[in-house]
């Protein structure tokens, strides 16, 4: 199989763009990607003082990878959860990435805040969400950053929107977009670069590029199944995720613009409506217009 | 097993609602079900001028049945679409349906148009439902009706949705309501009355009470991709496709309260936010709020 781009041995067939890529191709193709949904959607301007939320994982290490490569400048921070090794792995993890981007690493540990996730009793997942939202947006404006991105993929956003309308938070469905701006001088803009990229794009940028991350997923990670969910989906329906997350962009409800059908006078959304302009296929028997 | 409300062998056992019923109290159970809805989402007015669009299949023909039994009056609409045998057996179906409901029907060939369905070459089910849509409003206006109710379940509800939101469709997916009101003079207003209500409760119905209806597929129905994503869903968590179609009904944003926590002065939606609620739980060690 040859790179369809330079002719050298590919490494990747993406099926959704039915294109196989060499290496050097595919950093190239993510690049564009990337560039051309933040452009698209206003995700990030290259003049705001930026802040990085990383993980240590795999997509927010892309991210933090892409973003240097496409010419932003941003500081990165991390939260230490305090979850034994799994913190410490991916920390070292994160001041790797930040020796080679050449980005400064902020690191705010919860225990400062008076407690640490193995801690928590119940509901451990929503209490972390919680913390680091809190601490990602106050650590940003105590500290003059006018965004925080974060690394959710377009997987995140279609399992989040499905699970939240099955659960009826609507209010936190629409939340779901490649920007928010404050709504208040207390909270800083959010961000999110790869809103409409896939979790298998950024794996093949991070493992091509050899960008330090941490794999395996948090101990108190519970089954992902709204997230197995969008994988299903995507698997019968290639391309889905992708679609699904632009979909929920373009809410806008247009006004209808109300016309007639010139034939036989029921409504139209042109000059003939499609039942006559079906009925025209068909000359004989017809009951009149 | 026996019926939770009578004691009697039960003949059904609804895990989302863990009841188990005999046929009696199902049947009760589910006009009640049906009634709630239409109440709630103001679906259907007794004092209107109703016209049912009937099939034959399962779901119109629950429809039509427990409409008549919580008192509604109205006629029915057959549409005659050509399809040999398939379409001579649901007519007989619904004839039957007439004469148990006292109902009168109404039947339009779809051939008094100028063709019929297996006459068209491509896309069959999108110009088979442009075309029932068209002579259903158009029947309905030019006799008088004031509402047309159609068989829609929550399965074809949350199908669509995914469908449509995923092609970029949302002029579409907005449509998905209990009730669409007229936006102009040649449309009448469309009901869903079994908008949150399952096939299979719709199922269960019709064959206790021993309501006729035309089991099968219409021999043009492709696979229904989209309807198994929903039941595959389900199936994982029972409860979404309900949850989902009353999730879309929120849509209402409600202007958010800016409010400031009392303890340490970030945003909140409460006197104290839920990270400072958390963080009380923790005794020592606090940076101090």
């Amino acid at each position: 199989m040859k790179c369809k781009k330079c002719g050298k041995r590919a490494v990747t067939s993406l099926r959704a763009y039915r294109l196989s890529l060499c290496g050097d191709c595919y950093l190239d193709f993510y690049r564009r990607l990337v560039e051309r949904s933040i452009n698209k959607y206003k995700i990030l301007k290259k003049e705001e003082k930026i802040l990085l939320a990383v993980s240590g994982g795999k997509d927010s290490s892309a991210m933090a990878s892409v973003l240097s490569d496409l010419g932003f400048e941003f500081e990165m921070l991390y939260i230490d959860l305090g979850i034994g090794d799994y913190s410490r792995e991916s920390k070292e993890k994160v001041e790797e990435l930040s020796r080679i981007l050449s980005a400064k690493l902020n690191v705010v540990e919860l225990k400062e805040y008076g407690f640490t996730i193995p801690q928590v009793r119940g509901r451990v997942c929503s209490i972390c969400g919680n913390a680091k939202r809190y601490i990602m947006n106050r650590f940003a404006r105590e500290n003059g950053f006018e965004v925080v991105a974060t690394g959710h993929t377009a997987e995140d956003i279609a399992s989040f929107y499905l699970k939240n309308i099955a659960g009826n938070q609507q209010a936190f469905a629409e939340k779901l977009l490649p920007r928010i701006e404050p709504f208040d001088a207390k909270v800083v803009a959010k961000a999110r670069p790869l809103f409409e990229i896939s979790e298998k794009e950024n794996m093949l940028y991070t493992i091509i590029k050899g960008i330090p991350f941490k794999s395996g997923e948090c101990p108190y990670a519970p089954k992902p199944e709204w997230k197995e969910i969008v994988y299903d989906i995507e698997l019968r329906k290639p391309g889905f995720t992708k679609n699904f997350v632009r979909g929920l962009l373009n809410r806008d409800r247009k006004p209808m613009e109300t016309r007639y059908c010139s034939i036989c006078g029921e409504i139209s959304s042109g000059e003939v409506c499609s039942f006559c302009k079906i009925r025209m296929r068909f000359s004989s028997q017809s009951k009149g217009f």
